[in-house]
């Protein structure tokens, strides 16, 4: 079953602001077993759209458009749906059912929807409309001769929460989906290269892996993910993870596993340091909170995440963190003396059992012939020792930001399992 | 001028990751005067690419590709070109100008680049090659009947560079390009709803506005943006930009207006820092660094920004922030009361001359009938007085942190401002 989807809206062709909907809506396509072949970006006008649409529906089981569902003169979709449908010369008119929805989604926000409001209520014939459950548009929607084309809004959160409400039984109602869809068993490893894995640690494992499905190995900033592809259930899928959990443990792999399955770092942090139930905390510098902010994106963070003590200036690390001044002076902001000392201070300000510090240069100016733009030192404290350690990205501003707080991450995460 | 672009990557359409590039390019084509009419998402196979690469051809005077450029089987782009250009049976032959690139970037990364490391110096007949300046593979270049065909890696940080550097050499080489373009004179303020802006303060705002060009107002969370697009050079928008900026200084506006010119909020609060010679930080809880990472996005934060205290925990307010446990026990930690003691403990932790505090309900959970998610409050405090705030505010976790933040920046605007 194939699947095409058109993103409409002036703003992403003049990169005012970039396409969030499709990465979702392509993930959720595959989960249901939906082949989607193509995506179109295109502008908010009826001859562009119109061709577009009428292309997809040709080679396609669904369309999805995105945007242009407004009640302003550039929102075009309904004009267009109607011409593709029905032809020109048509004229809307009321719906019972989109009047329910839309008195319904306005009351949801405390307001009285009328129809001098907008024309949320006037529908193309042949067209129904469907809840928009974060949103006040509803919907669009046409089955026709075993085929589906759904509009949808352009606002991000108003399209998730439809993924997540009417879309799913949609697609059931219309389309035998398939149990047996592709299913990614995923390893994430840390720490180590790609052919120490395959050819020194674990020999046989590409081989083994292969059995399962089409292997590959994709090198992350941290380390390595191992990604096996392969048709079958979410239950084959879950059976596959036990499985390879449980050998994998055993195996001199172990120490570098640090998920089987999808997980971002900061969740794998805060799933291990409840696990041993450890508390943590952090410092930090030229990230600016990043650290702290990634936690705090994860839900629950707050049973073992105390704090993060952003000291952008000498003075703020040496009152708050108690970083001496000499240090400061002799080493320098960016030095492992002064990470070390910044990791111990958190450690007693936040009253943690692990914190973690960072002190680095972000550029694109600070940089200099000894310490250049993308050094780093991050310093660990526990109630085993402290400790620091010194590393060189490269990259932009952003990406050194980003960086910097993948290391102090990992490096956490490790401590954490010497507990 | 037409330009299209297609973006090329499996892992783009089953939603792996999130198409970085389009963005960019369109706002650099429209820079240039290019109309950038479509953009495709396809899967690397050569028989969906081909005929999208014939018909946009067709289309356009420019099409750019991302993706496919490296050295792996699924990397198709080269072939592709190949059998656009020559047509089916065409073999790779050796570049001299293709050996000298790819040694040379080699060489930026001290290594050593040779025939058996990949075929980057292979190239179809007719196709050209063009410099990588952050990356490996070369860009592919082709240039025929007065249009022009440019191959460009997936990385965005390599497209980047290549932004930056040799293609618009490229484009200037091939197209008379137009010192006219579309224009963008923006306007953003803050604290007042489009109305009363339109009926109330400027009555006459919107008609002299429509003189220069077509005006849109967009209302963003904390305020409103005025667009008016406009045909001009460059030149002309930073005349518009100075007139107007003089004009609305001296207007009922000028208190709500906050950039002339397309700013972050984070960018205009660190340059009326700067101007005015304020430094300033933050206490934050619920946004676990948010606020201070965004300031430090900002070049040159480091001399008006100290730093950020993140007191997720309770006792890290106490300890840290000197909030009181009464008032903890009494209010609660999202109060009116505790912000206003974090923002006071804030401004004399990191002896600044301004703090602001944040401490709220990101969700899912943590909400009560009293104290819903999405609940925050902002306290602020100077040499003047400490005050605070609570505002409600509706959305996910993610969204929720970000809109907690905008208001913590708006309100530190204003509290500038305000010396």
């Amino acid at each position: 079953m194939k699947a095409q989807i058109i993103v409409i809206g002036d703003e992403l062709l003049s990169g005012r602001i970039s396409d969030a909907n499709t990465a979702p809506l392509a993930r959720w396509l595959e989960s249901t077993g939906f082949h989607l072949s193509r995506v179109i970006l295109t502008r908010d006008k009826e001859d562009e759209l119109l061709p577009l649409l009428k292309s997809a529906w040709e080679d396609s089981d669904l369309v999805i458009t995105t945007g242009g569902l407004g009640p302003t003169k550039d929102d075009i979709t309904k004009q267009v749906f109607d011409l593709f449908i029905n032809g020109p010369g048509g004229t809307l008119s009321e719906s019972v059912e989109a009047r329910e929805l839309v008195t319904s989604h306005y009351q949801r926000i405390n307001k009285v929807w009328s129809p001098t409001t907008n024309h949320y209520h006037m529908l193309p014939k042949n067209l129904g409309v469907f809840s928009n459950p974060k949103g006040l548009a509803p919907g669009l929607i046409w089955e026709s001769s075993n085929k589906v084309l759904l509009a949808t809004p352009g606002v991000p959160r108003e399209l998730m929460a439809m993924i997540e409400g009417p879309m799913p039984e949609i697609l059931a109602r219309n389309f035998k989906l398939p149990r047996i869809t592709d299913q990614n068993l995923i390893f994430k490893t840390h720490s180590i290269p790609e052919e120490i894995i395959f050819f020194e640690l674990m020999p046989n494992l590409w081989n083994e892996l292969e059995e399962v499905g089409k292997v590959s190995s994709l090198p992350q900033v941290m380390g390595v993910d191992i990604v096996v592809t392969f048709k079958g259930t979410k239950q084959d899928l879950i059976r596959e993870e036990k499985k390879w959990e449980e050998l994998l443990i055993k195996s001199p792999l172990a120490p570098h596993l640090w998920s089987v399955g999808p997980a971002l770092i900061e969740e794998a942090v805060v799933k291990r340091a409840q696990e041993k139930g450890l508390t943590f905390g952090f410092a930090e510098s030229c990230t600016g909170g990043l650290v702290g902010h990634r936690i705090t994106n994860v839900m629950g963070s707050s049973s073992v995440f105390k704090g993060s003590l952003v000291t952008y200036a000498n003075e703020a690390k040496e009152n708050i963190l108690k970083v001496s001044s000499d240090s400061l002076k002799e080493f320098g902001a960016v030095s492992e003396q002064v990470a070390q000392q910044m990791a111990k201070g958190a450690r007693e300000a936040l009253s943690v059992d692990l914190a973690v510090s960072l002190t680095g240069i972000a550029g694109p100016g600070g940089g200099s012939e000894e310490k250049p733009v993308g050094t780093i030192c991050i310093g660990q404290a526990s109630s085993k020792e402290s400790r620091s350690k010194r590393y060189q990205m490269y990259g932009s501003r952003d990406h050194l930001k980003r960086r910097f707080s993948e290391i102090a991450l990992f490096g956490l995460l490790k401590l954490i399992d010497t507990f």
